[in-house]
């Protein structure tokens, strides 16, 4: 089957990669030439405009953009929308927001333009893993598209079956689903986000409690040093709380069991926050997912505002003056820590 | 290598099963004279005592216990100090308090008895996936118990290899690790089951958040009628939160998509709230594991005394009334819930 | 001054109250004859509709809109738009969404009408004490309708007056501010129940821990039998917590110790929810404000799904059958529930 | 009345000097001689020990310890449980652990000494407005200290009165509360303190909501400049969250809009700690006062374990590479925030 592609970053060319590896065929743009050069070298047919890929597919065409969520998805879909033909279909892969969805869905329908939103998973693993892809749209456009979520999708492999699954839609255990009408693959997918925020901040501090239990303010008999990367090995072994992100923390402690490398600053995208803004619709307390959200907005500030309006009530009640900068946060734990103050407030 | 097995439900049970099925011997006891009938009739010896388990054995003797956490493990262990001779060892594989630990080693170390604690992990799937085993106490005893855990233990199996662990302590490839000195196996146990709930809570947000996309309150185009079994079944395949509780919820879904038969009343054990102690000693913050114990607490109280303090606030600064009954769930969310109501306060 | 009044509940009803008891004069309207009859009974001049209303009043007309955020506040303006003449003031008095302000104004300002939003809290005390106002819009309209806030503010009255506040604007001290351009008012309101919110959930929880501190669970020497009402009536007394929603409690208490009347179902408006969605774009952490929602979303439902994939999930690794109701609250608190289990997972 | 009293810091001191001016007399003690000195300029008579103020105090006599919670205070009650007479009454005012006092009573009433504890609120602004007091202990000892706690208690002074107290303890609207056996006092304390630790971070994420209003990223439309010391001035003044704190803040922000002299590194004391682990005993969810107590051990750590560990989740999964250090506070916030990024995961 023939698709076009646009927006040729990690994961739009590398899902044009699996693509061609199935024996589809893919016409592929991006405003950095080199990016498209890249791929024809691959096999792909290139496009040097978003006119030309148009003109390149043979009708009704399918064109899967994979840009960033916002902006640039906006304009492009909408430039797609002057181009295409009645019957056509426009591919939403990224990170958008579902509420965007239907309406971009609802603005092609007024040209006969069909319009699917693909939330995609897999990162940098996907083109050797496969792609777990949850859809949004008319039962017929999905359908037609077919071919491509099965090239895309990382089939049953060899993870077990779930039992009892007899008379289900047998695409799911591939690794795709059709979940409902437009917006319902973004917003499944956002859920996974939150989610994924959500098991990674679990993980998290469980090694943050066990990488702090050698304080030295604790009580002696109460330290110890652990070796993170083994804890994180065994656990894959048996334990109740084995997955992927497991397997990733394993491999990235038995590199650095102090995670040198990296900062503590952790970035977050709009799925997350959608999550947040969905359960708050819906009125359903939502306080894991919440928490590991708002963990990642105080990572990226060296302090809040809100730590200073606290130091500020401390000094009015109690004369209590905070120390002006951080001190050795070797001295940062347990009751030891509790200075001598003699000012119960 | 002969065991001696105190307490045979699930889990003590299992792993004797486990032990006579490598090849090595077992001496159990429980209360319960039929579970050792039980046992006896698969190969262990059994005994109707303590003392007589302790006879039955051949010095040095190594003794597990395998009780629930608390007074019946604290004086089972008193027992056996009475009745071990030293150079035996006693290995408390429940899920004891780790501090527990500290103070029942050093009791019986005056009497020259050696003690290990072993944070077990793997319900009622560990006789056959095998058990994840964190390990306490000092390196020689430890050593000497190795031949039991490596046959408790999942062995490497089909679990990828981590890369980058060469040069390590291989056992921890085969679902077992020395974590450090007493108490550390059910500290690192106890973080364990700590991320457990964390992890839980996590996935158990996320689905409620697409169990409640179809409320009423919503708007209509932003209703969605998910079919949860088929999401859950979906992210196995693919997605960044694989993960074995997963395949756990995806199999209750594919059972039953409404969860019917569970009330909603969830219990909590001691590491749960142990961690959350230990956090707070090491002034780490955990929130996401604090919020997941929190959630529990809640869910078995119909209504808490802080929400009828809410109430009496409210009514006291602007007259509101709450309804005294919980209203049609199918009227919680969004914000057409929000009733006319001309008293901004 | 002239005001003309839309909505004549509690809040819109003892506004106008207060305003005639200033010396103002108000034209009034509600959908409800009988409220208008009420008023006009005590000194207002009543309207049987909108286009009465402003007929009888004299340019530029200033139409305070006092009713529940939404769909009836938004028509009534729409509406009001069609009636007004260039000069005129709309007022929103309520606690509508802040980013509604923004677009009516914009839309009024096409037909040369102003708009003000004024966050309005005071709740059914307001008459008496005063209205706290917050204040978005143009400042010569806000200017312009001066005698009006001033007439329904609490005035400086008995409250201390902070230091350093010279050179300030002094209707501050008066209890109203001008925060800001159209939607400012709102906002701060907004802002103010999110913290309303936070508030009420940390005496609420402190209140619950209290209450639950004679659990029968709890080690008998560390049971205590609070006379909470005692207690919120010393904390209004020379300790560091005490506010006018401490006195609310300690009311309610001294009526009723165990606040039986209320069900402990607690609503919530947007104001709380639009706040935590404010974070969420502003990036800020905002744990205290999102729990303290959250609860009350908690609080109204009798269980939640999330609830019943945590037993599913408990089920499947470990055989964990959860009781099938609400047990013995008695029984809910502290390690001595932790039933004997031998199940370590 | 004569007291002796132990610790002459801001606290020790200002208690004697209250109750000189009530007429009772004192005999004080420090390890600093000059805080003795300054204390005897002021009418006290000076003890060079322990063993001499207990010599100069006629029996049966009272002792007041008011020293930092911990090793000192203990030591301390250790000595005085050698020097003191039966019938001699200890009275720790600190801020000591609940469970603490129930260990220390049993032990001096051995000898025939009584204890009785109290949670002192009031912090430096006691001297003047009087001290909260929270009180365990025997009734007969705390009878006899009465003349001590009604000179040091506020007394009704201009609270308002709550309604329907007739017939209740009068003591209360003193100040000052008889609030069950030993450890009670320091209980109420504790959650006092637990208490105004929610307090605090709800004040405080409102104000930083409010601060953050003006964003780069936030769309210009959405953007406000709000003068914060106004707002919180206007809160006091009508509002439903008027509150001692939001004086000192209020005060504070007129001082420095932006709170400059702050580092934004915020103390906690035990007190918060020991709130959470009773909630954890008594199973009650207690979400707000947990994450206020969170949000100051992260305020204390320049960046956690727990963000090492997301990054490299993220790495790992997505090929994200957090930036190296802190970016432009200015471009936190909001959706324009979200960079670029083609890799949906």
């Amino acid at each position: 089957m023939q698709l076009g592609m646009i927006g040729l970053g990690r994961m739009g060319g590398n899902i044009v990669r699996r693509l061609l590896g199935s024996g589809h065929h893919a016409v592929v743009y991006d405003k950095d030439p080199q990016a498209v050069a890249a791929l024809v070298s691959e096999g792909a047919q290139g496009a040097a405009s978003l006119e030309q890929l148009v003109q390149q597919l043979t009708p009704p065409r399918a064109v899967w953009v994979m840009l960033p969520a916002g902006a640039i998805t906006e304009t492009t879909i909408e430039q797609l929308g002057q181009l295409l033909s009645p019957d056509d279909v426009v591919i939403d892969g990224g990170n958008s927001f579902w509420q965007d969805d239907i309406r971009r869905a609802a603005a092609l329908a007024e040209r006969g333009i069909g319009y699917v939103d693909v939330g995609t998973s897999g990162g940098v693993w996907g083109l050797q893993r496969g792609y777990c892809m949850m859809i949004g749209g008319p039962k017929p456009l999905v359908d037609r598209l077919d071919p491509i979520f099965a090239a895309l999708a990382p089939g049953r492999g060899e993870i077990a079956a779930t039992p009892e699954r007899d008379g289900r839609d047998p695409r799911v255990e591939q690794g795709f689903l059709h979940a409902g009408p437009v917006g319902a693959g973004h917003f499944v997918k956002m859920v996974h986000n939150g989610i994924e925020y959500g098991l990674m901040q679990a993980y998290a501090e469980g090694f943050d409690i066990l990488k702090n239990a050698n304080a030295p303010t604790l009580r002696e008999a109460h330290r110890f040093d652990f070796d993170l990367a083994d804890i994180a090995e065994v656990w894959r072994r048996g334990s109740v709380i084995p997955s992927w992100l497991l397997d990733l923390i394993a491999a990235a402690l038995a590199r650095n069991g102090t995670l040198d490398g990296y900062s503590g600053f952790v970035e977050d995208s709009g799925e997350g926050r959608w999550t947040i803004n969905a359960a708050i619709d819906e009125a359903v307390p939502a306080e894991v997912l919440t928490a590991a959200l708002f963990a990642r907005f105080r990572s990226r500030r060296e302090h809040t505002f809100a730590e200073k309006i606290l130091s500020a009530m401390r000094e009015g009640f109690g004369g209590h003056k905070e120390p002006s900068q951080h001190p050795d946060p070797a001295q940062q734990a347990g009751p030891a820590k509790l200075k001598p103050k003699e000012d119960p407030v």
